[in-house]
């Protein structure tokens, strides 16, 4: 079958690789209809070096169940699934409580160097604890909406119900990647009236607004800060949603959250030192929260406005391609000439 | 009259200075009858430049009104009553949403540089914002709990409220000086059922226990850790009260939270940069959250079941002395020869 490698930083390529194929009795074997490429798949793409490679890529996806180890009872053949980014056991005290992304036996796909989404199948462990059933068919034109179920919607969900999001709160989202577009949708949907989208990229900007941003600012660093903070009778946004994980961002955060606010993260933190001291966080007694959003636990409750079509997260693909196309994509990706690539292998 | 002096690490001095004096029409002038040292007064005992001295010191007080300003409402003179550590307006939207420490108008007391509270007398700006009222005598038993609320049980109450202890978390508290001790007896207030304290100071953690420790450990870093781990089913707790404000004790925190847990910072922080990316807080979805408590916010709710006899914070007291002892007693608290040091000016 064929697959997505990277061989370091830049170097995707798409070659034949040794046909997944069940292994566990809580496997299924899933042939994959719909995979995208992820804005966290661009950090490796600047900085992996070839040492470390070639990595098998790609972990958002939908696809058709083609076989299911014995112990498995959700799912069976010919089921149609969406796979959230986070292989789940689905029975262990974390998952039991929805942090699926803590789960004891399960983890994320790095640690499978044999799969990944952005290929023809893929092995699938604890498929109960992990895949969902779609109800719809294969052609539907909901799939680009229900495959960001898999990732990028629970993620600005996540960020936005970690931050406390509410009718009460004003909101700003850092980034318009996919991800901030989807908090917009999120802080939107969780009721939030002022909504500020810090980006600079116009024609997603428009998207963020028709997702419900109220206010754009297009200006970063202490500008930006200054921009936010006139919208904001000077104080700052209840919340801050950071969606994009470079250290600037988080910067920006902490010059516009207000005091007493919640900055919630998302965007994969490609730092580990930053300020949390008196004079970022802790004299305004902002909470700092989010993480790898355990996206499973909101599936159930964002399908329905997919399905009935309140919501269109699936706006977020701007760019369709084959597997052919995959290393294209990630290019224009990097380039911000697409803002999200959907694969149909 | 007579105040304390810092004028540098190390060197505290009791000394005459001009008489505080009504300024503005919103102040109260209060004689201090009861005051005390704070762990905070540390940090500055051990890092303070001569060049930044002499500081007056003192935050926390109860005391008689000896006058106000014409615009002074709710207090007026021969009241006793209480002052937290930060100055507050009262009006302000931060002060209407109980955030006190983030007053507009108010401030600390370090902003005040011709007050404070290890005095015999005090000019308290915002008197209407800042005071509370205690309807008891001057020389009730009391005192010496009531006195609490001006800083370190508020400062107790706040992580634990912040860190959203309640029946069904298990936490941690890493610190046995006052403030960490009166987390536990915080902690112990939300309903918490396992309360580890984390000191190796007898005394403390014997008063830790009475206040509602379930567990003592005496060990730190990687030891300490695995010990909290090990009476934790090995996932830490849920929430962690960070009352030190030393790097090693955040270090602490994040090595004993439980995946998707919160730690609450109350000490104050004597760093700027520390660990926040995906190995110590965004993997597990770790919160962070406290700050400078707005104990004025929690003086009403805190005060009945001291006046009841409920709890008896004032036990954090070990040492009484008047204004000649305050160089002895910051030594004492130095050494950890005393817990907490009361001053009777």
């Amino acid at each position: 079958m064929r697959a997505t490698l990277m061989y370091g930083a830049g170097d995707v390529r798409v070659e034949n690789v040794p046909d997944s194929v069940i292994k566990q009795p809580t496997d299924a074997l899933v042939r994959v209809t719909s995979s995208c490429i992820c804005g966290s798949d661009l950090h490796p793409y600047h900085s992996m070096s070839r040492d470390s490679g070639p990595a098998r890529m790609g972990h958002e996806f939908i696809g058709i169940v083609e076989g299911t180890g014995s112990e498995v009872s959700t799912v069976r053949k010919g089921d149609l699934v969406v796979a959230p980014f986070a292989i789940s056991c689905g029975t262990c005290v974390f998952c039991r409580e929805g942090l699926y992304t803590s789960c004891l036996h399960g983890g994320f796909w790095d640690n499978e160097p044999l799969e990944g989404g952005q290929a023809e199948a893929v092995r699938v462990p604890f498929a109960d604890g992990t895949l969902v059933k779609l109800n719809v068919a294969e052609d539907s034109a909901l799939m680009p909406s229900l495959l960001t179920l898999s990732d990028v919607f629970g993620t600005g969900y996540h960020a936005a119900v970690q931050g406390g999001v509410n009718e009460r709160t004003s909101v700003s989202v850092i980034g318009d990647g996919a991800v901030g577009l989807l908090a917009v949708l999120s802080a939107k949907r969780l009721g939030a009236e002022q909504i500020i989208l810090m980006g600079r990229h116009q024609a997603r900007t428009d998207l963020g607004r028709e997702f419900g941003a109220t206010d754009v600012v297009a200006e970063r660093g202490e500008e930006g800060i200054t921009k936010v903070r006139e919208l904001t009778g000077g104080h700052g946004t209840h919340v801050v949603l950071e969606a994009v994980g470079h250290m600037p961002a988080y910067e920006q955060a902490f010059g516009i959250v207000r005091p007493g606010g919640t900055i919630s993260r998302v965007g994969v933190p490609q730092y580990e030192d930053a300020p949390i001291g008196f004079g970022s966080l802790f004299g305004g007694n902002i909470t700092l929260t989010g993480g790898p959003a355990p996206v499973r636990a909101y599936i159930e409750e964002l399908m329905p406005d997919i399905l009935n079509g309140t919501i269109e997260p699936g706006k977020v693909f701007d760019t369709t391609t084959d597997l052919d196309g995959v290393p294209e994509g990630y290019q224009a990706m990097d380039e911000r000439k697409s803002l999200k690539v959907l694969i149909r292998p």
